[in-house]
C-alpha cells in the first residue's frame, strides 16, 4: 500500500506489497529487503545438506535471457532455479533469436507464449528489465541479472548477506567501497542498500575520475586517499576494476592504481581488525587486491559466492509468490465484476 | 505383416495404427489427426496449472538432435519434453560430433546406444529424418522438427489445433495460405492436414513465381490476386517471406511484394468479419504483414506458439507410446517362436 | 593417518578404502575395480528399463568442467548424471570463465563455493583432475574425464565392464591393444586394469614408432607383426588413428598403416573364432578398422557405447559415497576433538 515512482503500487510490487517482479532495490524499504535476506538464510541451509532441493519452483519454466554473455552470472541462477525444482531454458539472445530480423518484443511475447513464468535477464542497456516488466511482458516475473551501469541487484543484496552473517547487524557499522564506482552498477545498489538497511556510513572510496557527479547524493561520504579512507571501517568492498578503462585517460597505470587503490595487507591494517573484505569476482589478483588478502581470514569473497545462491532462490521464489498473487487476485476482481453485471 | 512406405501399415505408424514416429501427415488418417489434436487439448491444461509438469516421459532420454540450427523450435521441443518429464540432451550437430571424422549414421548408433528413446531431428535435407526412421535408428521414435523444403508437420498440426480452437469445426472452413508456397515445408504439411480434416477449401494465393508447379495436384485452388483471394475467408495463414529469395529474380521488391501480398488492414477487411490470422513466426512487420494486424483482435498467432508446446507433448507422448507398444509386441513375438521351435 | 600418492591410503580413497575420487586405476585393487564393475551391471539393467531413473545423486550438483571440448563424452556422463538424478551444469571452459582474466584455482573455488558436488573434468594436460583433487578442491568429487596422455579411467572400465560381459572371467584371456599406444591415453589405464584383474597376457601390436620406450614395463609383450601378434586372441581392442599424426613422421601413409595395422577381416581370421573385436570411437572406417569388422558379429562396439553410461554411474555414485563418508568422518572427528579439549 506505500508508495513509488510513479503509481500507488509500485512496477515491482504486488497491490499487498509483496514482490512481483526484482528489477532494481529502489522502493524497496527496509521490511521487505530484510525479508529477502530472512529468505535467503533459509535457502542457505538447503545448499548444506544432502538434497539441495525444495520444490518451490517445481513446474515453473525459467528463462534465462542473456543479452551480454556471462557465464558466471548464468551459471549461479541456473543452479538457484534447479535446486528450486524448476525447468530452466538458456538463451543466449545475443547469438539467436533475434538473427532471423525479429524484434525484441516478439522474442520476448513468444517465450511467454510458451507459459514461461519467469525471465531472468541481463542486458548491456541500463533499464531494459524495467521495460520488459512494464511494457512487455508484465505477467511474466522478471529477474534483472545486471542492467548496463544501472543496477545489480542480487548482487547487493548477496553483499548484504554477508555483511549480516558476520556482522549480525547493520547498525552502527562503517562500510567502504573502493574503486571504480563510476562504472558499476553494483555499488550503485549496494549505496542504495546499505543506506536502507541502516548503516552508519557509506564511505566510497576512489579518484575524482572513477567517482560518479554528485556522488554524495547518492547516500555517502567520499574519501579520495584511501590511506585515511580505511579508519574505523568494519567492512571493505573491493569493486572489480574494468581493465578496459585503463586504456582510456581516467587511469595513470595499473600499477600506479594498485599502489593507490589495490588493498594489500598494509592498508588493511588501518582498518578494524574484524574488518571483512568482500570482492564481487571475478578477482584481479595484483591488480585491485593483494593475493595474501583475497585468500586471507579476512576475506569473505566465497562465502559472497554461496550466498549468492541463496540470494537468487529467495528472490525467485518470492517474485513468484507475487506473480501467482497477482494473477489469482485478478481473477478474482474479473469474477466479482461480473457479478456486478 | 508386411509394412512398406506406401502399404496400409506405414513406417510411422505400429501394426496397430499407433504413431511410432512422426514424420510427416502423409499417411495419417482423419482419426489420427483428431487424437493428436484432441492430446494436445489435454495438455493446453497443463501449461495452465501451477505445476507444467506430466510424468508421461519420466526417466526417457530426448535427444534434440539439430543439423540445422534454430533456437526457436529447438526451445518448444526443450520445453515440451521437459513438461513430460523427460531428460533432455541437446546436441547441435551441425558443430560438434561429426567433425571429427564420424558418419551420421554411427553418430546415431551410437546415440542410441546410449539408451536414448527419442530423436527430434531438423535437417536441411528433405527425407533425412525418414532414412533415420528407416535404416538407421527405427528403434528410437523420430520426430521430424522440419526437414528441407518436405515437411514441418508439428508446425501444421499447432496450426490445425488454433485453427479447432477458434472455429470449433473444420466442415465448411475456406482456408487461404498466402506467400512463397514454392520454398515452405510448412505449406506443404498444412494443406495435407487441412483436407485430409475436410475443410471445405485450401487456396493458395501467391504469385505464379513462388508456386510450386502442379500445386493444384496438392489439394487446393489458386489464386494470384489477393483482393479477390480474401472473399469468404474464415482463415488466413501467412507464410514467412525469406529475405534471402528477394536477392534472386523470383520477386521485384519488398515494398512491391508488401503491395500485392502483404496482410494489411485493407485486405483484411475484404474476408469474413471473423476470420482469424496466422502466422508461424518469427514475423517480419511491414514485410508480410502489418503491425496492426499482427497484434489485432483477429491475430492467433500467440495461440499458435502456446499450442506448439502442446502439440509437441502431444506427439512425444504418443510417439513414445507407440514404440514401447512395438518393444513388447516384439518380446511377445519372440516368446512365441521359443514356444514354438 | 596422512594421506599421499604414495601411501598406504591412496588420494583417490577415503581412510576405509572408498571411492572418493576417480582419477587413475593406478592404485586400485582388483577388489575396487570388480566392485565398480559389478556396480556398473546393476545400472546395466536401469538403461533397459522404462523409467531410467535411480535417485542416487538427486538434489546433488555435478559440474560438466570440459577445459578440451568434447561433445561425445561430455554427452555420456551428462546422461549419466541425469540418470542419477543430479542437476548438471555443462561448463565448456576454454571459452568462458577464464576469459575474463581470473585463475583456474579461483573459478574452481567459485564453482565449490556454489556448493557443488562432483567435477567431471577433461584436460589437455597430464595430471591436472589429479592437481585438483590434490590442491584445489579436494571435498569435490573428481572424476577423470581424459587428461592429456595420462588416463582416460572411465574408458578403460567400460572396455573391462564390456569383456567380462562377454568372456565371463579375465583368467586366461589373451588381450591385444592395437595402434598408437604412445598416444593413447586409453591405452595406459586399458594395460594396467587387465593386469590387475588378471588376465593372462596383454599384447601391444604396433609399429615402433607409436610406441612408448619401455612399453613393457607397463605389463605387456610387443608384436610388431599384426599377422602373428592375432594368435589365439580373445579380445582385440582397436585404438583410434589420430589422424594429425599421419601428417608427422612418425607414420608412411593411410593406406600403409591401414594395410598393416587396420583390422580388416582377414587378420581378424586369425584369432580365436570367438574373439570379440573393441574400439573407444568414434571409429574411422577403413583407416583402423573395416566397415564389415566394425558392423560385424564379433563387434562389441556399440555394446562399450551402452556399458559406458553404466560405468559412469557406477563410479559417480562411488565416489559421491566415499566423499560424503569422509565428511562424515571429518564432522565426527571434530566432535572427538572438542570433547577430549
Amino acid at each position: 500500500m506505500t508508495a513509488t515512482a510513479t503509481g500507488p503500487h509500485h512496477l515491482q510490487l504486488t497491490r499487498e506489497g509483496q514482490l512481483r517482479h526484482f528489477l532494481t532495490l529502489d522502493g524497496l524499504g527496509r521490511e521487505l529487503l530484510t525479508d529477502i535476506l530472512d529468505t535467503a538464510d533459509s535457502f542457505i541451509e538447503v545448499g548444506e545438506r544432502t538434497i539441495k532441493k525444495v520444490p518451490l519452483l517445481r513446474g515453473r519454466t525459467v528463462v534465462n535471457l542473456f543479452f551480454e554473455s556471462s557465464t558466471r552470472t548464468r551459471s549461479t541462477f541456473e543452479l538457484a532455479a534447479k535446486r528450486l525444482s524448476a525447468d530452466v531454458l538458456n538463451l543466449d539472445i545475443s547469438t539467436s533469436a533475434t538473427s532471423k530480423g525479429e524484434s525484441l518484443a516478439d522474442t520476448l511475447y513468444n517465450l511467454e507464449a510458451m507459459a514461461s513464468d519467469m525471465f531472468v535477464v541481463r542486458h548491456a542497456q541500463s533499464g531494459a528489465p524495467h521495460f520488459i516488466a512494464e511494457s512487455v511482458t508484465p505477467k511474466v516475473a522478471i529477474i534483472n541479472a545486471g542492467d548496463g551501469r544501472h543496477a545489480h541487484p542480487t548482487q547487493a543484496m548477496l553483499d548484504m548477506l554477508t555483511i549480516r552473517q558476520h556482522k549480525k547487524t547493520f547498525a552502527g557499522l562503517k562500510v567502504a567501497i573502493v574503486g571504480d564506482v563510476l562504472h558499476s552498477r553494483v555499488a550503485r545498489s549496494q549505496i542504495r542498500a546499505l543506506n536502507e538497511l541502516g548503516v552508519a556510513e557509506v564511505r566510497v572510496i576512489a579518484p575524482g575520475t572513477l567517482l560518479p557527479r554528485d556522488v554524495e547524493a547518492l547516500g555517502c561520504t567520499v574519501e579520495y586517499d584511501m590511506l585515511r579512507g580505511m579508519k574505523d571501517l568494519d567492512v571493505i568492498i573491493m569493486l572489480r576494476l574494468q581493465k578496459e578503462r585503463m586504456e582510456g585517460a581516467l587511469l595513470p597505470s595499473e600499477g600506479e592504481f594498485y599502489r593507490l587503490y589495490g588493498l594489500d595487507r598494509v592498508k588493511l591494517a588501518l582498518a578494524k581488525p574484524d574488518c571483512i573484505v568482500m570482492h564481487p569476482g571475478p578477482i584481479n589478483r595484483g591488480v585491485e587486491i593483494e593475493s595474501a588478502v583475497a585468500d586471507g581470514p579476512q576475506s569473505v569473497i566465497l562465502n559472497q559466492v554461496t550466498n549468492g545462491i541463496a540470494i537468487r532462490m529467495a528472490v525467485m521464489s518470492m517474485a513468484m509468490g507475487g506473480q501467482l498473487a497477482e494473477r489469482q487476485q485478478a481473477l478474482n476482481d474479473m469474477a466479482k465484476q461480473e457479478v456486478r453485471s
